[in-house]
């Protein structure tokens, strides 16, 4: 730990380029900060949610297979907070965006409820509000933050979090596409759905096996972060989970919805492929399946 | 239709023994009939619910292979009501029950989420009580009812809806065995779960498959009814959903929070079925597997 913690003072820490969701480290707010050896340092909450979090981390007890869905751990350090007001505890994560020169992101929150029977009614309130009003309830997700940095396509969140399951399939489709402009009247390429939806498919199939059969972990308020990029000539995607400050015990009942905003999510993904294959070479989407 | 109502009329309907959910055509209560050709008078009821259900009936469009999951449906008739208010409307469905002489019966009302946000405020606030306060929200679905004809075992509503996991995994338990007696220190024999849990998981994994891509409806408020009956030699169950007063349309999504309680739900069952197999002979449950 000690080593850990003079390492990460002699670091220059900088706020993420391309962070798209959660707190951000800027104008003087509490957020994450980088450095240049691929280290993501994220402020430990000074509540439940922040020792959540931690025991999350160093607990974190799942399958081989399934432990490349979340990043890497590298304990915890203390280093000025982004908002100025002085030494805080991080914790130390993988950055995950750190490999990428112009990388597109897309960070979505899994499950049509944030909540769970733990948290206070404030909170409940609170988030059941949110739930409602975005398309977490009707859809089982909602998008919190999708940016191209090649294009500088950044919706706001505003935007992503209301729409409707017609608005979601273009963001993603858009997502995977050359040109992703706000411009309403071009139909989305989708150039790169093949390879990068592909391959995100593929994972998150793997993840779904998993999810419904393992009753560890709910894992409330997480989302799935989908990164490529496009310039590379292989726009493999890397698929993670992240936010795990809501992470609560199975005990014994599989995270049914978590699974259920998973499958889908899975299903949008699908749609869109589904689409590719049976009007290739075409940008028209001809709507949905069942 | 016409046909239909004279041939009901003429038929004596009385209340059904068997029914474990919903209301009962007690006491001067509204509730279903059958008669002693199999079929099965559901009240319409005087509200969209009541249209709605009957709209489901009348336009149910699913694969020839998933329609064998719905009762079959022989159009409406107006008959004395039970609750002796005089002739109505009540939906002419299959009775599922009547091929049974002993039957073991459980009601399964399967999501997280009994509301949608087509609901009023207040039916909304009603249910997300409901749901917080039984099973439901925890683990995906509830038991609304269950009982064994043969032994008279019928655990309570109130009961059935507030277990919890262990509790609910000790009553599905009970129902696959010789010996199902409210006296918790015996443990159940489970001498059933092979053959009628075998073949349950396998109609609810072919369920699933479909809920996984089907985008037509949304099943709020839905059950899974199961029934077996011990004394027959062949005791393969019977798997149908059942309750469509609050399916809505799918808008292209997945019913997510159907299929994550079903998941749940099939979860449960199989935990059941690996237990036996590991422990064959044995009456013990060693608990949760992830």
């Amino acid at each position: 730990m000690v080593t850990l913690l003079s390492f990460a003072i002699v670091k220059m820490l900088k706020v993420p380029e391309h962070q798209v969701a959660g707190h951000m480290a800027k104008n003087g707010v509490l957020g994450p900060l980088v450095d240049d050896s691929g280290k993501f340092y994220k402020p430990l909450q000074d509540n439940d949610r922040g020792s959540a979090e931690l025991s999350f981390y160093t607990s974190l007890a799942v399958p081989p297979s399934i432990r490349s869905f979340f990043p890497a751990f590298h304990g915890t350090a203390v280093v000025p907070a982004s908002d100025g007001s002085g030494p805080h505890t991080h914790l130390l994560l993988q950055d995950l965006i750190a490999p990428y020169t112009k990388p597109s992101v897309m960070d979505v929150k899994i499950g049509s409820r944030t909540w769970h029977l733990g948290h206070s009614e404030d909170y409940i309130a609170k988030c059941l509000k949110k739930d409602r009003t975005s398309s977490t309830v009707p859809l089982g997700f909602r998008l919190t933050g999708v940016k191209d940095s090649l294009s500088s396509w950044e919706p706001s969140r505003t935007f992503l979090q209301t729409l409707s399951a017609e608005g979601v399939a273009l963001v993603l489709r858009k997502f995977v596409s050359s040109s992703n402009s706000d411009d309403s009247r071009s139909d989305p390429d989708c150039d790169f759905a093949a390879e990068v939806f592909g391959a995100v498919l593929e994972r998150l199939v793997e993840l779904k096996a998993w999810f419904e059969v393992q009753t560890l972990y709910h894992f409330y308020s997480c989302s799935v972060l989908v990164v490529y990029e496009k310039e590379k000539g292989n726009a493999k995607p890397l698929v993670k989970l992240v936010d795990f400050a809501h992470v609560v015990s199975g005990n014994g009942v599989i995270d049914h919805n978590f699974l259920g905003g998973l499958c889908s999510f899975i299903n949008f993904i699908r749609n869109i492929l589904q689409a590719l294959h049976q009007f290739p070479g075409t940008a028209i989407f001809y709507g949905f399946y069942s």
